[in-house]
This record gives structure tokens, sequence and C-alpha cells, in this order.
């Protein structure tokens, strides 16, 4: 199968033999050492201010989102929130499941954040701003410059979910001011599902250790005070830390996360050129380099998704939802190349003929 | 590496085959199917009864009991717990997290649980008992007959934790009387960490259904309403549950769970009959199928550890805390022989002599 969703994605050939391979024991000072080198090059990769530090979590992302609202966040917060899909959404929910007073910024699906949402927020009490720096759910990108001056402006703390969106889009927590920054495992990192990073400026740590703990698994003090000695608290997934480790470290040798994201934006940009002869429509005006969200016409979506699926042998991402019927995303994380995405464009428009 | 650790352990050729393999998308039909598959015989396997059913959390074990102490208990409980080493130490700290009153057993590291300890405690009003079935710090199974008893004489709910007892040791839900049954990819089941499983009881589904949900991602109803069609509420670990789908399909086609724990308890037996001509001991007299702990005199365990690691490229298992220098563990689950047994106690001799 050619994997275009955007998770889990397709894996290259140095991380999937470790996949093969037997899972070795972890409380040594062996995999220590592992962890503490794949949690520099995170700090490095991300822009991470001087004493920073990585929690890995055999979580999901949301396992990660939560462990930010719960660890980060107190209910003397008050927090900004945008809610431009499914994973907006979910920050909602965690919020008001933990108690912290929010104000929600509601956006279209597939509406960009603009100034005129921010200015009106200026000036007031609040203390946090969550983003989904790209909303998976519909491919949209936010202005992670515009919300850092607004953040900056407000004195608030800056908690990305950059799950989809680390090492496809450019993102510098320093340059940006951001405080922590979420991430998955089997988004660009191309590596199996089952581990989340979350990456904490020194202004998250105080507050992880000044705040309460109410959950023992997703408690970050622990995960931090076992880290130091390149540890987890539980037995992780050892295999995928392993995987993630090496990488970072082909990343590293192949010039970096730089080098990382203009492959990304350069997949995203010539499936985009090669598809543009097809009768979809880009669905927003502010993609990111890891999805390409289309809206169809007079076809569904969701029958796109399954044709593929059984007839070509190719996966894309439907939508739920209302968006079912109305919207497919096509990944572009992973091990895909320029080809993949001839052969893609190929299929849709066979899918399309024979639909007509 | 020869691994006789208690976890991560060696996984056969199948499981690994799959691990080398790209991860597919798993909001399919086929991924359900595949899910409702291993919930079937898991279930099975379990000796559930009619009407249990099973939420496979992308989580450590410890996710896992914390899941189970959070969504089966409320503060309205009274609730006993054995605690005799590390795994039963967690019970207690989460029963105190979650705020559930408990009445701790506590034991001696490597003491059996005796009717003397239950005695006293009878005809309370205690509403569960939680209990590691193999207390795996230390090796101790307890007499689970026992517990089934007294909890059924007093009316209890009975939650188990039965990480590294779970196709090693005989165990049946519904001749126990359990409600609540907590295993681990990483164990009998010999897959990679990343995944632990709830077995849910009729009693135990009632009581989470009822119950106030205080974590998204650790919420039982979220679980069971996505397993309901074979799918999970958050990216699952999905590798990993490929790896266990083709693991339990294995074991049914090999003689089921009879069979696997016949096997377990031969190759205990088996390394228990070998090591008997070197000066260790056994820690506890009532040791559980999947791990000996051996109590060492004049030479230090985490030495013999360190050793067999760096100069024979064997693991054991090395304990932590006030155990460190005087106990270490060999495993014996996962993908070992009777030869495997034979190549390490030939290598601790090896090491015994050297160190004299």
């Amino acid at each position: 199968m050619l994997n275009f969703t955007v998770g889990p994605v397709m894996s290259g050939e140095a991380v999937r033999a470790i996949g093969g391979e037997q899972v070795p024991y972890f409380r040594t000072p062996e995999f220590s050492e592992v962890m503490l080198e794949s949690e520099r090059l995170m700090l490095r990769f991300a822009g991470a201010p001087a004493g920073s530090r990585v929690c890995f979590m055999t979580a999901s992302g949301t396992g990660s989102m939560e462990a930010t609202v719960m660890n980060v966040l107190t209910p003397a917060d008050k927090a900004i929130v945008v809610n431009g899909g499914s994973f907006g959404e979910r920050f909602v929910q965690l919020l008001q499941l933990h108690g912290i007073p929010h104000h929600e910024i509601k956006l279209d699906y597939g509406q960009p954040l603009a100034e005129e949402h921010l200015a009106p927020l200026a000036g007031q009490d609040f203390t946090a701003f969550l983003v989904n720096m790209g909303e998976t759910s519909t491919g949209v990108l936010y202005d992670m410059p515009m919300i850092s001056r607004f953040c900056r402006d407000n004195g608030l703390l800056l908690i990305v979910d950059a799950i989809s969106t680390f090492l496809a889009d450019p993102f510098d927590m320093e340059a940006l001011g951001a405080d922590v920054m979420i991430t998955g495992s089997q988004k660009a990192l191309a590596c199996p599902p089952g581990i989340s990073l979350i990456v904490l400026s020194p202004r998250a740590l105080q507050r992880v250790e000044a705040n309460h703990s109410v959950s023992m698994y997703l408690d970050l003090k622990l995960a931090l005070k076992n880290g130091e000695r390149g540890q987890t608290p539980f037995t992780p997934a050892v295999g995928t830390l392993l995987q993630i480790n090496r990488r970072l470290r082909d990343i590293d040798a192949a010039g970096g996360v730089e080098a990382e994201v203009a492959r990304m934006s350069m997949l995203a940009r010539d499936f985009r050129q090669k598809v543009s002869v097809l009768p979809f429509q880009l669905f927003s005006p502010s993609p990111q380099n890891g999805v390409t969200s289309m809206l169809t016409k007079g076809v569904s979506a969701y029958d796109i998704f399954t044709t593929l699926k059984d007839r070509y042998g190719i996966w894309i991402c439907p939508n739920g939802g209302e968006l079912r019927d109305r919207v497919f995303r096509v990944g572009h994380l992973g091990a895909l190349t320029t080809d993949d995405n001839t052969t893609l464009v190929n299929a849709l428009l066979d899918v399309l003929k024979n639909a007509c």
C-alpha cells in the first residue's frame, strides 16, 4: 500500500529494520545514552531555549495534550484556545475537563486565524494561549509569527500542538517564544505510532514543578525526573524510541531540520501543482506542508478514499463528521517521493473518469 | 542478546516480521476486524464471563492500572490492596492519588499472602480488592483461589493486575469471579511494549458507565464506545496491535492458553532444576511461572546482571532499591527455550567461577 494518510505514515528502511529486531532491555546505561541523545536532538530541532527539556510519553498525541493541560496549567489560569477543527475542539474539551477557565476562538473549518480574532482579546487577564499550529483535521496552518507577537505583547504562555507540523513547517520555539511544543512519533518523525513528545521551556518547567500532580501516568514531574538519567518512569515503547533516535540522527546527518522542512515543502508543492489539473479545490487558503485538504464537487470524498484503498492500494485520509463526503486529505509526511505523488494523481484521474 | 528480563521479552519471528513492515492506516474496516478478533481471543483466553469487554490502551501497564483505579473505583469505595513489592506499592499510590479509601496488606518482599492476612478483614465494609497476581518485582505468585473465596464471601469487586502472569500462570476470570484483569503487550504476549489491555466483567463495565470521567486519555468509557466498532478514540500503537493479534492467533492455533501456560511452566521448572546446582536460593516459596527471583550470597546480584550483559550478551533482570545487590530475576516469558536456559546456567557458572 502507498500511504498518503496523515499518520501512521510510511517509515524509511532504517526505521523499519529496527522494528523487525528484538526489543532490548531498557534499564541500562546503553538505552539511557540513546534517550539523552534523542533529547538533545529534539531540543535542537525544536529551537528550544537553553534549559528546556523533553518528555517522551508512551501515549498518542492526545495523551501529551492532556498531560500538558494537566501539568502546565491550573484553574488559576485563563487561557485562549483556537478551535478550528477536531484537534482545536480537543484542546477545548481538555480545558473543560480539567477546569481551566478559557476563551474559545471558534473558526470555521479551513478558516485561517486573523488579527481581527486576536485584537479584541488584547490587554485582558489571559495567561496562556493554546493552538494546534496545524489543525490536522482540515490541514490549516495558523500564522505562528502573528500568534507569537500577540502572546509576547500580552505576556501569555504559548502552548503549541505541533503534532503534524514539527519537521514539516518552519518552527522555532525560541524565536516564537513558545513554551510547550507537542509532537508525535507517527507524523513527520515517520516512526510507528505509540510515542508522543513534549518539549518544555524553562518557564513551562517551572510551572510543572509548582503544579500538583493529579495523574501518575501523565505526571510530567515523574517523566522529567526519570529523564534526567535518560529513563522513563514506566516501561515505554522501547522499540519506537529506538526508531525515533535513528530517525533524528538520520535527519541530522541529512542537513538537519531545515533540509527536512524543505523536503516536505517541495513534496507538498509538487502534489498541489500536479493535482491542480483535477476538479478539486484546495480547502484552505493557508495549508500546512504536511497535508493537503481537497474539496470535492459532485463526487463523495469518502468514496474516493474507499475506491483508492480497495482498487488502487493507495490510502488517502478521509474526514469524519460533516466534512465526510466533501473533503479528503492527502498527507505528505513520511517516506514519500514526487513519483508517489504522480502515482496518486494518476489514480485520482482514473477514479474520476470511472465515476463519470 | 539473549533476553531473560521480564519485559520487553523476545518475540517470535512472525511478530518481529510485522514490526519490520509499514504500519497501515487504521481507520478502516480491515483494522476494525483485526481488533474485534483480538478482543474475542482475549476474552476467551482470560476466561472472561459473557458480556465482558476489552480496552486496548496505548500505555504501559501502569497506565492501565491507573485507568482502572480512576474508572472502576470511586471515593465511595473502600478497597483492600496487597502490597508486597513495587507493583503493589504502585496500586497503593494510585489509590491515594485518586482519593480511594483503602486498607493496605503490607507483606515483606517475597512473602506469600496467607489466610491470616485476610481473616481480620472479613465482614467489614470493604467493596473492592486489588492485587498483583504476580508481584513482578519479587516474582511472588499470590494464591488466587484463596483471594477469590475471600472476595466472593465478602462481596468484593476483584481487580487483578495479571501483567506478568496472563498466559503464564493459570487464570480464569469467571472461575475466580474476577472483575478486572490487566495485562501488557511486552510480557507473555511477547510483543513490543506500548500497549496494555484491560478486560472488564459486566459488573466492572456497569461501574465504568456510572463513573465520572476525570481523564480523557485514560477514559475507559471512550475506549469502550470506540471499541464497539473495533476502533480506539486516539491513534493507538497500530503496529503493536497487529503484532498482538498475530500472537493471539498463533497461541490459539498452538493449543490455546492451556498449552501456552504449560510451556511457560515447563520452562520455569527446567530453569529452576538446572540452576539448583548453583549457590543461589529461590527468593520466594511461591514463585510465578514467568520469573524466578534468586537470592545471591557473597556476590552482588547487580554485578551478575552487568557481567552477563557486558561479557556474555545475556540480559537478566536486576532489582532496584534495597534488593539491588541481593536479588536478580530471570524471566521465562517470550521466545525462550530449554537450550537458552542451559546457556544462561552455564554463563552463571562461569561468572561465579571468575568471581571466586
